[in-house]
Protein backbone atom coordinates (compact mmCIF):
# COMPACT_ATOMS: atom_id res chain seq x y z
CA UNK A 1 0.00 0.00 0.00
CA UNK A 2 2.89 2.22 0.61
CA UNK A 3 4.35 2.80 -2.64
CA UNK A 4 2.90 6.00 -3.93
CA UNK A 5 4.47 7.20 -6.50
CA UNK A 6 7.49 5.00 -6.19
CA UNK A 7 9.09 6.08 -9.70
CA UNK A 8 8.15 9.48 -10.06
CA UNK A 9 5.93 10.99 -12.02
CA UNK A 10 3.83 14.09 -12.53
CA UNK A 11 1.31 14.87 -9.18
CA UNK A 12 -2.00 15.84 -9.72
CA UNK A 13 -4.61 17.36 -6.83
CA UNK A 14 -7.28 18.90 -5.77
CA UNK A 15 -8.21 20.72 -2.58
CA UNK A 16 -11.12 19.15 -0.75
CA UNK A 17 -11.19 22.15 1.64
CA UNK A 18 -8.64 24.52 3.14
CA UNK A 19 -7.29 21.17 5.36
CA UNK A 20 -7.68 18.71 3.22
CA UNK A 21 -6.40 17.61 -0.80
CA UNK A 22 -6.72 14.49 -3.11
CA UNK A 23 -3.73 13.60 -4.99
CA UNK A 24 -3.32 11.54 -8.44
CA UNK A 25 -0.55 10.38 -9.65
CA UNK A 26 -0.74 11.04 -13.05
CA UNK A 27 1.36 9.68 -16.17
CA UNK A 28 0.82 12.53 -18.82
CA UNK A 29 -0.30 15.91 -18.80
CA UNK A 30 -2.69 15.72 -22.69
CA UNK A 31 -3.38 18.74 -22.28
CA UNK A 32 -3.83 21.94 -21.27
CA UNK A 33 -5.51 25.06 -22.62
CA UNK A 34 -7.55 28.58 -21.27
CA UNK A 35 -10.66 29.26 -22.75
CA UNK A 36 -12.55 32.38 -22.96
CA UNK A 37 -14.42 30.50 -19.66
CA UNK A 38 -11.93 28.51 -18.10
CA UNK A 39 -8.99 26.53 -17.78
CA UNK A 40 -9.54 23.19 -18.92
CA UNK A 41 -6.60 20.22 -18.67
CA UNK A 42 -6.44 16.52 -19.60
CA UNK A 43 -4.66 13.65 -17.73
CA UNK A 44 -4.03 10.42 -18.00
CA UNK A 45 -3.76 7.84 -15.21
CA UNK A 46 -3.05 4.46 -14.32
CA UNK A 47 -6.01 4.29 -11.65
CA UNK A 48 -8.65 6.61 -13.44
CA UNK A 49 -7.47 6.24 -16.96
CA UNK A 50 -8.23 9.76 -18.91
CA UNK A 51 -9.53 12.44 -16.62
CA UNK A 52 -10.07 16.59 -17.16
CA UNK A 53 -10.62 19.00 -14.75
CA UNK A 54 -11.66 22.96 -15.26
CA UNK A 55 -10.14 25.37 -12.77
CA UNK A 56 -8.30 22.30 -11.25
CA UNK A 57 -11.55 20.38 -10.47
CA UNK A 58 -12.10 16.94 -11.23
CA UNK A 59 -15.11 16.63 -13.80
CA UNK A 60 -14.76 12.98 -15.13
CA UNK A 61 -12.73 10.28 -15.31
CA UNK A 62 -12.92 6.77 -16.84
CA UNK A 63 -13.07 4.74 -13.71
CA UNK A 64 -16.11 6.21 -11.94
CA UNK A 65 -17.94 8.68 -14.85
CA UNK A 66 -20.75 5.85 -14.89
CA UNK A 67 -21.94 6.50 -11.54
CA UNK A 68 -22.52 10.39 -12.28
CA UNK A 69 -24.24 9.41 -15.10
CA UNK A 70 -26.26 6.71 -14.31
CA UNK A 71 -27.54 8.60 -11.26
CA UNK A 72 -28.27 11.88 -13.24
CA UNK A 73 -30.37 10.37 -15.68
CA UNK A 74 -32.51 6.91 -14.38
CA UNK A 75 -33.83 7.62 -11.77
CA UNK A 76 -35.87 10.60 -13.86
CA UNK A 77 -36.74 8.23 -16.57
CA UNK A 78 -37.71 5.17 -14.53
CA UNK A 79 -40.27 7.30 -12.98
CA UNK A 80 -41.63 8.93 -16.35
CA UNK A 81 -41.80 6.40 -18.95
CA UNK A 82 -43.49 9.26 -21.08
CA UNK A 83 -40.23 11.70 -21.24
CA UNK A 84 -39.66 12.56 -24.75
CA UNK A 85 -38.11 16.20 -24.69
CA UNK A 86 -34.97 17.04 -22.87
CA UNK A 87 -32.48 19.73 -21.87
CA UNK A 88 -29.48 18.97 -20.37
CA UNK A 89 -27.40 22.17 -19.13
CA UNK A 90 -23.76 22.13 -18.80
CA UNK A 91 -22.46 18.40 -18.96
CA UNK A 92 -19.65 19.24 -21.82
CA UNK A 93 -18.57 15.77 -21.20
CA UNK A 94 -21.62 14.39 -22.91
CA UNK A 95 -22.19 11.48 -21.02
CA UNK A 96 -25.24 12.61 -19.59
CA UNK A 97 -26.29 12.47 -23.27
CA UNK A 98 -25.02 9.36 -23.87
CA UNK A 99 -27.13 7.95 -20.89
CA UNK A 100 -30.36 9.87 -21.50
CA UNK A 101 -29.75 9.14 -25.68
CA UNK A 102 -29.90 5.43 -24.25
CA UNK A 103 -33.57 5.39 -24.37
CA UNK A 104 -35.39 5.11 -27.54
CA UNK A 105 -38.50 6.46 -26.36
CA UNK A 106 -36.18 10.07 -26.55
CA UNK A 107 -37.29 12.00 -29.39
CA UNK A 108 -34.69 15.29 -28.24
CA UNK A 109 -32.02 16.22 -26.38
CA UNK A 110 -31.39 20.08 -26.13
CA UNK A 111 -27.28 19.94 -24.83
CA UNK A 112 -26.54 23.79 -23.93
CA UNK A 113 -22.64 23.90 -22.94
CA UNK A 114 -21.69 27.63 -22.26
CA UNK A 115 -18.10 26.14 -23.23
CA UNK A 116 -17.45 24.90 -26.74
CA UNK A 117 -13.92 23.64 -26.19
CA UNK A 118 -14.79 21.02 -23.13
CA UNK A 119 -17.07 19.43 -25.63
CA UNK A 120 -14.74 19.49 -28.25
CA UNK A 121 -11.71 18.37 -26.59
CA UNK A 122 -13.61 15.58 -25.09
CA UNK A 123 -15.13 14.52 -28.31
CA UNK A 124 -10.73 14.15 -28.85
CA UNK A 125 -10.01 12.23 -25.37
CA UNK A 126 -12.59 11.22 -23.45
CA UNK A 127 -14.72 8.96 -26.50
CA UNK A 128 -16.07 7.01 -23.78
CA UNK A 129 -18.71 10.31 -22.74
CA UNK A 130 -18.60 12.47 -25.28
CA UNK A 131 -17.89 10.18 -28.36
CA UNK A 132 -21.50 9.49 -29.08
CA UNK A 133 -22.40 12.91 -29.60
CA UNK A 134 -21.77 13.52 -33.28
CA UNK A 135 -23.69 10.22 -33.63
CA UNK A 136 -27.19 10.48 -32.24
CA UNK A 137 -29.29 13.32 -34.62
CA UNK A 138 -31.41 13.72 -31.47
CA UNK A 139 -29.14 15.74 -29.87
CA UNK A 140 -28.72 19.12 -30.84
CA UNK A 141 -25.38 21.01 -29.52
CA UNK A 142 -26.05 24.92 -27.98
CA UNK A 143 -23.00 26.60 -27.53
CA UNK A 144 -24.31 29.34 -24.95
CA UNK A 145 -25.29 30.69 -21.95
CA UNK A 146 -27.05 27.87 -20.30
CA UNK A 147 -28.95 31.35 -18.01
CA UNK A 148 -29.74 33.05 -20.88
CA UNK A 149 -30.62 30.28 -22.79
CA UNK A 150 -33.49 29.09 -20.27
CA UNK A 151 -34.86 32.83 -20.21
CA UNK A 152 -35.47 32.80 -23.64
CA UNK A 153 -37.03 29.40 -23.92
CA UNK A 154 -40.70 29.04 -24.12
CA UNK A 155 -42.65 27.86 -21.39
CA UNK A 156 -43.88 24.07 -21.28
CA UNK A 157 -41.22 23.40 -22.97
CA UNK A 158 -39.39 20.04 -21.35
CA UNK A 159 -40.65 17.02 -20.06
CA UNK A 160 -36.95 16.64 -18.33
CA UNK A 161 -34.31 19.40 -17.33
CA UNK A 162 -30.72 18.20 -16.15
CA UNK A 163 -28.53 20.48 -14.57
CA UNK A 164 -25.14 19.02 -15.27
CA UNK A 165 -23.23 21.81 -13.56
CA UNK A 166 -19.79 22.60 -11.76
CA UNK A 167 -19.76 24.16 -8.70
CA UNK A 168 -21.33 27.47 -7.81
CA UNK A 169 -18.12 29.11 -8.73
CA UNK A 170 -16.66 30.46 -12.26
CA UNK A 171 -19.61 29.32 -14.92
CA UNK A 172 -21.55 27.39 -12.91
CA UNK A 173 -22.31 30.17 -10.21
CA UNK A 174 -25.55 31.29 -12.31
CA UNK A 175 -26.62 27.77 -12.37
CA UNK A 176 -27.46 27.85 -8.43
CA UNK A 177 -29.42 30.78 -9.00
CA UNK A 178 -32.98 31.96 -8.09
CA UNK A 179 -33.56 33.29 -11.43
CA UNK A 180 -32.13 30.26 -13.01
CA UNK A 181 -34.47 27.79 -11.10
CA UNK A 182 -37.31 30.10 -12.07
CA UNK A 183 -37.25 29.77 -15.69
CA UNK A 184 -36.29 26.14 -15.36
CA UNK A 185 -39.88 25.63 -13.46
CA UNK A 186 -41.55 27.89 -16.36
CA UNK A 187 -39.82 25.90 -19.19
CA UNK A 188 -41.04 22.36 -17.77
CA UNK A 189 -43.86 20.92 -18.80
CA UNK A 190 -47.02 20.21 -16.15
CA UNK A 191 -45.22 16.87 -15.11
CA UNK A 192 -41.96 18.27 -15.87
CA UNK A 193 -38.74 17.17 -13.73
CA UNK A 194 -35.72 19.01 -12.89
CA UNK A 195 -32.68 17.33 -11.53
CA UNK A 196 -30.12 19.34 -10.15
CA UNK A 197 -25.79 18.60 -9.30
CA UNK A 198 -26.65 19.18 -5.37
CA UNK A 199 -23.43 19.36 -4.35
CA UNK A 200 -22.48 17.70 -0.68
CA UNK A 201 -23.04 17.22 2.70
CA UNK A 202 -19.77 16.84 3.82
CA UNK A 203 -17.14 19.90 3.30
CA UNK A 204 -18.45 23.37 4.41
CA UNK A 205 -18.15 25.13 0.85
CA UNK A 206 -20.33 22.02 -0.76
CA UNK A 207 -22.44 22.49 2.22
CA UNK A 208 -23.35 25.84 1.28
CA UNK A 209 -24.00 24.77 -2.11
CA UNK A 210 -26.09 22.20 -1.19
CA UNK A 211 -28.25 24.34 1.03
CA UNK A 212 -28.41 27.25 -1.76
CA UNK A 213 -29.98 24.25 -4.10
CA UNK A 214 -32.75 23.15 -1.87
CA UNK A 215 -33.60 26.07 -0.94
CA UNK A 216 -34.60 27.90 -4.28
CA UNK A 217 -36.12 24.40 -5.25
CA UNK A 218 -38.56 24.37 -2.14
CA UNK A 219 -39.68 28.01 -2.78
CA UNK A 220 -40.90 26.48 -6.25
CA UNK A 221 -41.90 23.06 -6.44
CA UNK A 222 -44.47 20.71 -4.83
CA UNK A 223 -42.37 17.70 -4.84
CA UNK A 224 -38.63 17.88 -3.83
CA UNK A 225 -36.15 15.36 -2.81
CA UNK A 226 -32.50 14.95 -2.49
CA UNK A 227 -30.91 11.12 -3.24
CA UNK A 228 -26.98 10.11 -2.97
CA UNK A 229 -25.04 7.86 -4.08
CA UNK A 230 -21.13 6.96 -3.99
CA UNK A 231 -18.93 9.09 -6.36
CA UNK A 232 -15.24 8.62 -4.57
CA UNK A 233 -13.21 11.63 -7.01
CA UNK A 234 -15.46 14.16 -5.70
CA UNK A 235 -14.61 16.04 -2.60
CA UNK A 236 -15.78 13.24 0.36
CA UNK A 237 -17.24 10.79 -2.15
CA UNK A 238 -20.65 11.42 -0.70
CA UNK A 239 -22.26 13.24 -3.32
CA UNK A 240 -26.13 14.23 -4.58
CA UNK A 241 -29.01 15.06 -6.98
CA UNK A 242 -31.74 17.02 -6.24
CA UNK A 243 -35.28 15.60 -8.05
CA UNK A 244 -37.97 17.89 -8.32
CA UNK A 245 -41.05 18.13 -9.84
CA UNK A 246 -44.24 19.32 -10.50
CA UNK A 247 -46.43 15.77 -10.75
CA UNK A 248 -44.31 13.32 -10.19
CA UNK A 249 -43.10 11.40 -6.93
CA UNK A 250 -39.37 9.15 -7.85
CA UNK A 251 -40.64 7.10 -5.26
CA UNK A 252 -44.38 6.67 -5.39
CA UNK A 253 -44.39 6.79 -9.03
CA UNK A 254 -41.41 4.63 -9.79
CA UNK A 255 -42.20 2.48 -12.67
CA UNK A 256 -40.26 -0.13 -11.99
CA UNK A 257 -41.82 -2.78 -14.35
CA UNK A 258 -41.55 -0.31 -17.34
CA UNK A 259 -37.89 -0.07 -16.54
CA UNK A 260 -36.87 -3.58 -16.20
CA UNK A 261 -38.58 -4.43 -19.47
CA UNK A 262 -35.86 -2.36 -21.23
CA UNK A 263 -33.39 -4.40 -19.95
CA UNK A 264 -30.59 -1.47 -20.24
CA UNK A 265 -27.43 -2.78 -18.30
CA UNK A 266 -25.76 -0.35 -16.07
CA UNK A 267 -23.22 -0.32 -13.74
CA UNK A 268 -24.89 1.71 -10.28
CA UNK A 269 -28.47 2.10 -11.35
CA UNK A 270 -30.92 -0.17 -10.60
CA UNK A 271 -34.62 -0.63 -9.08
CA UNK A 272 -33.41 -0.90 -5.72
CA UNK A 273 -30.90 2.09 -5.83
CA UNK A 274 -33.41 4.39 -7.22
CA UNK A 275 -35.33 3.74 -3.76
CA UNK A 276 -31.76 2.90 -1.55
CA UNK A 277 -30.75 6.34 -3.08
CA UNK A 278 -33.46 8.57 -1.76
CA UNK A 279 -33.08 7.32 2.27
CA UNK A 280 -30.45 10.00 3.59
CA UNK A 281 -28.68 9.81 6.83
CA UNK A 282 -30.01 12.07 9.44
CA UNK A 283 -27.32 14.45 9.19
CA UNK A 284 -27.91 14.89 5.77
CA UNK A 285 -31.42 15.93 6.43
CA UNK A 286 -30.66 18.13 8.76
CA UNK A 287 -28.23 20.85 7.18
CA UNK A 288 -31.31 21.15 4.76
CA UNK A 289 -34.07 22.06 7.17
CA UNK B 1 -10.94 26.74 -2.71
CA UNK B 2 -7.43 26.92 -3.33
CA UNK B 3 -6.20 27.85 -0.35
CA UNK B 4 -4.78 24.58 1.12
CA UNK B 5 -2.12 24.72 3.95
CA UNK B 6 -1.83 28.71 2.95
CA UNK B 7 0.19 29.39 6.26
CA UNK B 8 2.51 26.01 6.01
CA UNK B 9 1.72 23.44 8.79
CA UNK B 10 2.36 19.42 9.22
CA UNK B 11 0.97 17.65 6.24
CA UNK B 12 -0.29 13.69 7.21
CA UNK B 13 -1.09 11.86 4.26
CA UNK B 14 -2.33 8.06 3.63
CA UNK B 15 -2.27 6.41 0.13
CA UNK B 16 -5.74 5.27 -0.93
CA UNK B 17 -3.94 3.35 -3.46
CA UNK B 18 -0.38 3.11 -5.30
CA UNK B 19 -1.20 6.59 -7.49
CA UNK B 20 -3.64 8.08 -4.84
CA UNK B 21 -2.99 9.27 -1.74
CA UNK B 22 -5.58 11.78 0.92
CA UNK B 23 -3.37 14.83 2.65
CA UNK B 24 -4.52 16.73 5.81
CA UNK B 25 -3.20 19.53 6.73
CA UNK B 26 -2.46 18.94 10.78
CA UNK B 27 -2.12 21.33 13.19
CA UNK B 28 -0.18 19.18 15.94
CA UNK B 29 1.34 15.68 15.79
CA UNK B 30 -0.20 14.78 19.53
CA UNK B 31 1.28 11.85 19.81
CA UNK B 32 3.45 9.13 18.23
CA UNK B 33 4.14 5.55 19.59
CA UNK B 34 5.44 1.80 18.38
CA UNK B 35 3.27 -0.68 20.25
CA UNK B 36 4.22 -4.02 20.02
CA UNK B 37 1.89 -4.42 17.44
CA UNK B 38 1.95 -1.27 15.19
CA UNK B 39 2.68 2.27 14.80
CA UNK B 40 0.11 5.04 16.91
CA UNK B 41 -0.13 8.44 15.95
CA UNK B 42 -2.80 11.17 17.17
CA UNK B 43 -3.36 14.17 15.75
CA UNK B 44 -5.42 17.20 16.14
CA UNK B 45 -6.93 18.78 12.45
CA UNK B 46 -9.34 21.75 11.62
CA UNK B 47 -11.49 19.93 9.78
CA UNK B 48 -11.36 16.45 11.76
CA UNK B 49 -10.86 17.59 14.93
CA UNK B 50 -8.20 14.81 17.17
CA UNK B 51 -7.58 11.55 14.45
CA UNK B 52 -5.43 8.52 14.93
CA UNK B 53 -3.82 6.43 12.69
CA UNK B 54 -2.24 2.47 12.88
CA UNK B 55 0.35 2.10 10.68
CA UNK B 56 -0.69 4.79 8.76
CA UNK B 57 -4.06 4.48 8.04
CA UNK B 58 -7.01 6.74 9.05
CA UNK B 59 -8.71 5.30 11.67
CA UNK B 60 -11.22 7.37 13.69
CA UNK B 61 -11.86 11.07 13.37
CA UNK B 62 -13.89 13.37 15.66
CA UNK B 63 -15.82 14.50 12.10
CA UNK B 64 -17.12 11.51 10.77
CA UNK B 65 -16.75 8.55 13.10
CA UNK B 66 -20.47 8.39 14.15
CA UNK B 67 -21.29 6.91 10.47
CA UNK B 68 -18.77 3.73 11.17
CA UNK B 69 -20.08 3.52 15.25
CA UNK B 70 -23.38 4.09 13.89
CA UNK B 71 -23.63 1.94 10.79
CA UNK B 72 -21.57 -1.44 12.77
CA UNK B 73 -24.25 -0.76 15.64
CA UNK B 74 -27.68 -0.12 14.84
CA UNK B 75 -28.23 -2.26 11.89
CA UNK B 76 -28.00 -5.46 13.86
CA UNK B 77 -29.60 -4.25 16.79
CA UNK B 78 -32.99 -3.34 14.85
CA UNK B 79 -33.08 -6.88 13.59
CA UNK B 80 -32.99 -8.24 16.72
CA UNK B 81 -33.94 -6.27 19.43
CA UNK B 82 -33.20 -9.14 22.26
CA UNK B 83 -29.36 -9.06 21.58
CA UNK B 84 -28.28 -9.22 25.42
CA UNK B 85 -24.69 -10.47 25.22
CA UNK B 86 -22.19 -8.97 22.89
CA UNK B 87 -18.49 -9.72 21.83
CA UNK B 88 -16.64 -6.61 19.86
CA UNK B 89 -13.94 -7.67 18.51
CA UNK B 90 -10.70 -4.83 18.06
CA UNK B 91 -12.46 -1.51 18.03
CA UNK B 92 -9.58 -0.60 20.32
CA UNK B 93 -10.76 3.27 20.25
CA UNK B 94 -14.88 2.43 21.72
CA UNK B 95 -16.33 3.79 19.66
CA UNK B 96 -18.53 0.73 18.66
CA UNK B 97 -18.62 -0.34 22.59
CA UNK B 98 -20.17 3.24 23.16
CA UNK B 99 -22.83 2.70 20.74
CA UNK B 100 -24.01 -0.39 21.59
CA UNK B 101 -24.17 0.56 25.28
CA UNK B 102 -26.74 2.76 24.54
CA UNK B 103 -29.21 0.07 24.74
CA UNK B 104 -30.16 -0.54 28.20
CA UNK B 105 -31.17 -3.88 27.16
CA UNK B 106 -27.90 -5.25 26.39
CA UNK B 107 -26.78 -7.15 29.46
CA UNK B 108 -22.65 -7.61 29.07
CA UNK B 109 -19.97 -6.83 26.34
CA UNK B 110 -16.67 -8.21 26.00
CA UNK B 111 -14.56 -6.09 24.06
CA UNK B 112 -11.41 -8.13 22.97
CA UNK B 113 -8.47 -5.56 21.38
CA UNK B 114 -4.57 -6.96 20.74
CA UNK B 115 -3.33 -3.62 21.30
CA UNK B 116 -4.07 -2.21 25.38
CA UNK B 117 -2.08 0.81 24.21
CA UNK B 118 -4.96 2.08 21.48
CA UNK B 119 -7.01 1.83 24.27
CA UNK B 120 -5.14 3.88 26.93
CA UNK B 121 -4.28 6.40 23.98
CA UNK B 122 -7.83 6.67 22.82
CA UNK B 123 -8.97 7.02 26.79
CA UNK B 124 -6.41 10.07 26.74
CA UNK B 125 -6.76 11.64 23.26
CA UNK B 126 -10.42 10.50 21.97
CA UNK B 127 -12.97 10.66 25.02
CA UNK B 128 -15.94 10.98 22.40
CA UNK B 129 -14.98 7.48 21.33
CA UNK B 130 -13.54 6.15 24.39
CA UNK B 131 -14.57 8.03 27.39
CA UNK B 132 -17.07 5.69 28.42
CA UNK B 133 -14.78 2.54 28.83
CA UNK B 134 -14.41 2.87 32.27
CA UNK B 135 -17.60 4.10 33.27
CA UNK B 136 -20.36 1.27 31.77
CA UNK B 137 -19.58 -1.64 34.05
CA UNK B 138 -21.34 -4.21 31.24
CA UNK B 139 -17.72 -3.65 29.41
CA UNK B 140 -15.49 -5.89 29.88
CA UNK B 141 -11.79 -4.90 28.71
CA UNK B 142 -10.25 -7.71 27.70
CA UNK B 143 -6.74 -7.23 25.96
CA UNK B 144 -5.93 -10.31 24.19
CA UNK B 145 -5.99 -11.89 20.14
CA UNK B 146 -9.32 -12.28 19.09
CA UNK B 147 -8.24 -15.42 17.12
CA UNK B 148 -6.92 -16.58 20.04
CA UNK B 149 -9.62 -15.37 21.89
CA UNK B 150 -12.52 -16.41 19.52
CA UNK B 151 -11.12 -20.14 19.75
CA UNK B 152 -11.19 -20.61 23.15
CA UNK B 153 -14.94 -19.42 23.72
CA UNK B 154 -17.65 -21.63 24.12
CA UNK B 155 -20.33 -22.41 21.78
CA UNK B 156 -23.59 -20.25 21.58
CA UNK B 157 -22.03 -17.61 24.18
CA UNK B 158 -22.82 -14.50 22.14
CA UNK B 159 -26.00 -13.19 20.49
CA UNK B 160 -23.85 -10.50 18.44
CA UNK B 161 -20.23 -10.57 17.44
CA UNK B 162 -19.18 -6.98 15.87
CA UNK B 163 -15.93 -7.61 14.12
CA UNK B 164 -14.43 -4.40 14.36
CA UNK B 165 -11.15 -4.45 12.43
CA UNK B 166 -8.56 -2.53 10.19
CA UNK B 167 -7.71 -3.58 6.81
CA UNK B 168 -6.38 -7.30 6.41
CA UNK B 169 -3.28 -6.41 6.94
CA UNK B 170 -1.18 -6.09 10.01
CA UNK B 171 -2.77 -7.48 13.66
CA UNK B 172 -5.97 -6.85 11.10
CA UNK B 173 -5.20 -10.00 8.90
CA UNK B 174 -6.22 -13.23 11.07
CA UNK B 175 -9.69 -11.40 11.02
CA UNK B 176 -10.30 -12.04 7.69
CA UNK B 177 -9.57 -15.79 8.04
CA UNK B 178 -11.40 -18.98 7.69
CA UNK B 179 -10.57 -20.17 10.68
CA UNK B 180 -11.65 -16.89 12.76
CA UNK B 181 -15.17 -17.00 10.73
CA UNK B 182 -15.72 -20.35 12.02
CA UNK B 183 -15.10 -19.74 15.45
CA UNK B 184 -17.32 -16.93 15.61
CA UNK B 185 -19.95 -18.93 14.07
CA UNK B 186 -19.18 -21.54 16.71
CA UNK B 187 -19.59 -18.85 19.32
CA UNK B 188 -22.40 -17.25 18.08
CA UNK B 189 -26.15 -17.99 19.53
CA UNK B 190 -28.68 -19.95 17.43
CA UNK B 191 -30.65 -16.61 16.45
CA UNK B 192 -26.61 -15.06 16.27
CA UNK B 193 -25.59 -12.22 14.07
CA UNK B 194 -22.39 -11.17 12.97
CA UNK B 195 -21.07 -7.87 11.71
CA UNK B 196 -18.03 -6.95 10.14
CA UNK B 197 -16.01 -4.54 8.53
CA UNK B 198 -16.09 -5.61 4.85
CA UNK B 199 -13.23 -3.27 2.81
CA UNK B 200 -14.78 -1.16 0.17
CA UNK B 201 -15.80 -2.50 -3.54
CA UNK B 202 -13.45 1.04 -5.28
CA UNK B 203 -9.80 0.65 -5.30
CA UNK B 204 -7.81 -3.09 -6.07
CA UNK B 205 -6.76 -3.98 -2.43
CA UNK B 206 -9.92 -3.17 -0.53
CA UNK B 207 -11.83 -5.22 -3.08
CA UNK B 208 -9.75 -8.12 -2.99
CA UNK B 209 -10.41 -7.93 1.37
CA UNK B 210 -14.21 -7.66 0.54
CA UNK B 211 -14.32 -10.89 -2.01
CA UNK B 212 -12.67 -12.71 0.86
CA UNK B 213 -14.51 -11.50 3.54
CA UNK B 214 -17.83 -12.55 1.66
CA UNK B 215 -16.90 -15.49 0.20
CA UNK B 216 -15.80 -16.80 4.07
CA UNK B 217 -19.24 -15.98 5.50
CA UNK B 218 -20.93 -17.23 2.40
CA UNK B 219 -19.75 -20.58 3.45
CA UNK B 220 -20.90 -20.26 7.06
CA UNK B 221 -23.84 -18.19 7.08
CA UNK B 222 -27.63 -18.85 5.96
CA UNK B 223 -28.37 -14.95 5.99
CA UNK B 224 -24.87 -13.44 4.43
CA UNK B 225 -25.60 -9.56 3.16
CA UNK B 226 -23.49 -6.37 2.93
CA UNK B 227 -24.47 -2.88 3.65
CA UNK B 228 -22.91 0.36 2.42
CA UNK B 229 -22.40 3.95 3.82
CA UNK B 230 -20.55 7.04 3.43
CA UNK B 231 -17.15 7.08 5.31
CA UNK B 232 -15.05 10.40 3.39
CA UNK B 233 -12.11 9.47 5.18
CA UNK B 234 -11.78 6.01 4.52
CA UNK B 235 -10.22 5.13 0.52
CA UNK B 236 -12.74 6.22 -1.84
CA UNK B 237 -15.45 7.14 0.76
CA UNK B 238 -17.51 4.04 -0.37
CA UNK B 239 -17.23 1.62 2.74
CA UNK B 240 -19.52 -2.00 3.51
CA UNK B 241 -20.05 -3.54 6.75
CA UNK B 242 -21.08 -7.29 6.19
CA UNK B 243 -24.44 -8.81 8.03
CA UNK B 244 -24.26 -12.41 8.58
CA UNK B 245 -26.76 -14.41 10.37
CA UNK B 246 -28.05 -17.84 11.64
CA UNK B 247 -31.32 -17.12 11.02
CA UNK B 248 -32.41 -13.15 10.96
CA UNK B 249 -32.65 -11.41 7.79
CA UNK B 250 -31.97 -7.64 8.39
CA UNK B 251 -34.65 -6.32 5.85
CA UNK B 252 -37.77 -9.13 6.75
CA UNK B 253 -37.14 -8.91 10.38
CA UNK B 254 -35.95 -5.29 11.09
CA UNK B 255 -38.44 -4.03 13.85
CA UNK B 256 -38.69 -0.32 13.28
CA UNK B 257 -41.60 -0.21 15.77
CA UNK B 258 -39.12 -1.54 18.51
CA UNK B 259 -36.21 0.88 16.99
CA UNK B 260 -38.24 4.26 17.01
CA UNK B 261 -39.82 3.73 20.13
CA UNK B 262 -36.28 4.05 21.99
CA UNK B 263 -35.83 7.82 21.22
CA UNK B 264 -32.81 7.29 20.14
CA UNK B 265 -30.73 10.59 18.66
CA UNK B 266 -28.80 9.61 15.50
CA UNK B 267 -26.82 11.30 13.07
CA UNK B 268 -26.41 8.91 10.41
CA UNK B 269 -28.30 5.89 11.34
CA UNK B 270 -32.55 5.77 10.88
CA UNK B 271 -35.26 3.77 9.91
CA UNK B 272 -35.03 4.24 6.11
CA UNK B 273 -31.40 4.18 5.63
CA UNK B 274 -31.44 0.56 7.26
CA UNK B 275 -32.55 -0.63 4.14
CA UNK B 276 -31.79 1.93 1.85
CA UNK B 277 -28.03 0.87 2.75
CA UNK B 278 -28.41 -2.91 1.62
CA UNK B 279 -29.59 -1.41 -1.69
CA UNK B 280 -26.32 -1.67 -3.88
CA UNK B 281 -25.22 -0.22 -6.54
CA UNK B 282 -24.66 -3.18 -9.56
CA UNK B 283 -20.88 -2.74 -9.61
CA UNK B 284 -20.89 -3.75 -6.08
CA UNK B 285 -22.97 -6.88 -6.31
CA UNK B 286 -21.08 -8.06 -9.53
CA UNK B 287 -17.55 -8.03 -7.77
CA UNK B 288 -18.93 -10.10 -5.07
CA UNK B 289 -20.29 -13.13 -7.43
Amino acid sequence: MNNYMPTGGIEWSQDWDPTTKLAIKVTRHLHAEKSPYQQIDFFESETYGTFFTLDGLMMVNEKDEFVYHEMITHVAMATNPNIKKVLIIGGGDGGTAREIGRYKTIEHIDMVEIDERVVRLCQQYLPVTAGHLDKDERIQLLFTDGLEFIKNTPDNTYDLILVDSTDPIGPGEGLFSREFYNNCYRALAEDGILINQHESPYYDFHVHGMKRAHLRLNELFPVVKVYQYHMPTYPSGHWLFGFASKKYDPLKDQNREWWESLNMTTRYYNSDIHRGAFMLPNFVMEKMK
